[in-house]
């Protein structure tokens, strides 16, 4: 991967039919969404949907531009966090975008994280039964994963993502230059993300990452290229199985163990944020997968120290406070929308790069382990 | 049209790929619900939505008949009514169905009318981004219209239906003698919309029906003949187009007049039921499309005059009690989903079986038509 010759903006075409999309990344896209939008869309209104730490630093950029261009823009600046990704706020924002009268061909536009992409994915696909949606995602998590693909969701006491619907955006402009903004722990929380996609099956990405993550961190064209190949293997696993009744489920690693951390720290994003509990999820996959005699320990003790480097937890014990009984771990696992008829389904793996999906993992033997993990 | 021949069950086959289904139609089916899920269904577990007119009668046997075949069933009663479909009841159905941790292959049931089946049917699309969906509708009006084809929802002070999402049954069951047990006011809305399919383009069927209407009330072969016709001609127009990017909208014959004097009323069931508005709205959409010079004035009569016979109300002064002033009907059609960038979206007719979409009707011709003919 030399990166040297490349301009600047990379676009990625996702061919889905009648829903195919593209995502293009660069630096200045917040500033050119109005552009972008008339050349993709009929409407001429559009809904925003954004939140309190992010409004204030883009949303005039992002309403002047639609100005320009002639949308007629509303916006809404919710509270920032996963609390956010509730009922109620899906009320709210149904409500706001019905009052401006958005029609199907005019767009709900989210602007922010991976909570409010969710949000304002799902209300833009329940309201007059789908409108058009718009992707801005300002973290690196969301614009490496959640912004592309369509899954939409909220919370539920239930758990996670629960209550969501299948809706592709109809574009998605991730302005790199905003993640120059962003905390290091929150960049780190994408870059587990990030790091994923060569695990579950690039190896030759996973590497290239052991040797430029440093560059990636710092912005450039490395951070270009690899936010660019993280949304093409998401996209190419999308279009093979857009409503995850297979291989898309390998998108999962990491995240059956996440969420369950995730629930049993109540989404207190002081104590760990979605990225954290993937990378402290696919340490775990990686130890079980070695556990089972799956994968080499080799294997799980190098993903672990990547992700140490960049700085990122890899143990349940780097979570800051109690944590409730494993049963109630398994119980939050068991939850976890990739059940199968009461067994469990894990993302395991053969080794970097060659995870797979396994659909009768005895909880017996997942118990065994997180008791004998947590203790470390 | 003869059917002195036909065994009395039917089936209609909907042929939507990966989301093909089959509506059976005929008696007795409730008691064999069990049996024709399993037949069709992976999962084993489902969570039945009815309302407190339609439990007293038919959920023992329905749960009897899932317990004989091994489908461990839990139900939800809700009120009757149009007032139940509301995003709170909507929260009340998911958290009932994810506690009893129906899983993608597993079913929710709906067992009552429209507004049970579109309120279940939104639930079963969004849990877990889209659960599996079973229809047992126990009104007219619901298998020969919204039982068939995928559209939910749920209305809200905007409006009616105007947050949902398209997700097919996997089944419908069309048990025929429910309807023996309907007033004669609900068989009779339910008939609107099966007069509908004649009207929008089968003109044959709608002579048929001005002969055979009296059998079709009285029971027996007719009717479930009446019936599998218009569920064929709904699946038809489905499999066509079944997000309603076009020709499905001609289903909406009568709905733009007939929602707006639904919302006029405030959904008050005492003073109009759904199928009664579509029964106004379709002799409004004749006699405006005869007054715009498209079709004759003796096919409004003629559709009128039908309608009529059978006992529907035809005029907007067959609603009793006040209306609000035109230019709020006016504004109900407006934000009708079938808007299309401001301009007003009808289903218009040309003669009897002869409807098409015209989208660009001005609001001031549909204001003076309406200030018309609410003097009458």
């Amino acid at each position: 991967m030399n990166m040297s010759s490349r301009s600047p903006e990379r676009l990625v075409h996702v061919p889905l039919g009648e829903r195919a999309y593209d995502i293009l990344i660069g630096p200045g896209l917040i500033g050119r969404a109005g552009g972008e939008i008339t050349a993709r869309l009929k409407g001429r209104r559009a809904a925003i949907v954004t939140d309190e730490h992010v409004a204030p630093h883009y949303l005039e950029a992002l309403m002047d531009s639609l100005q320009t261009d002639g949308i007629e823009a509303v916006s809404l600046t919710l509270p920032a966090g996963e609390k956010t990704k509730s009922l109620e706020h899906l009320a709210t924002v149904t409500d706001m975008v019905l009052s401006a009268r958005i029609e199907r061909s005019d767009a709900v536009i989210a602007l922010g994280g991976g909570v409010i992409g969710d949000l304002a994915g799902f209300a833009a696909g329940i309201v007059r039964r789908g409108v058009r949606f718009v992707q801005i995602p300002t973290t690196l998590l969301s614009q490496v994963d959640s912004s592309v693909g369509g899954k939409t969701g909220i919370n539920t006491r239930h758990g996670k993502n629960l209550l969501g619907v299948f809706h592709q955006p109809d574009l998605v402009l991730a302005d790199t230059a905003v993640l120059d903004t962003l905390s290091k722990r929150e960049f780190r929380a994408g870059y587990a993300e990030l790091a994923k996609y060569g695990l579950i099956d690039k190896p030759d990405f996973f590497e290239w990452l052991e040797k430029n993550w440093t560059q990636v961190f710092a912005g450039g064209p490395e951070r270009i290229e690899a936010i660019a190949v993280s949304c093409q293997a998401k996209a190419d696993v999308v279009v093979e199985d857009e409503r995850e009744t297979g291989r898309r489920a390998l998108l999962n690693l990491g995240h059956t163990f996440g969420h369950a951390l995730e629930a049993a720290t109540n989404y207190d994003s002081a104590r760990l944020v979605h990225g954290e509990g993937v990378s402290i999820g696919m340490v775990l996959a990686y130890q079980f997968s070695a556990r089972m005699n799956l994968a080499s320990p080799d294997d799980a003790a190098r993903v672990e120290a990547h992700l140490k480097a960049v700085g990122l937890p890899t143990k349940i014990g780097d979570i800051p406070g109690e944590l409730p009984p494993t049963e109630r771990l398994l119980d939050a696992i068991g939850q976890d929308k990739k059940v199968r008829s009461g067994k469990l389904t894990f993302i395991l793996t053969r080794g970097v790069g060659e995870a797979f999906i396994a659909d009768d993992v005895p909880p017996s033997e997942v118990l065994a382990f997180l008791e004998d993990k947590r203790l470390k």
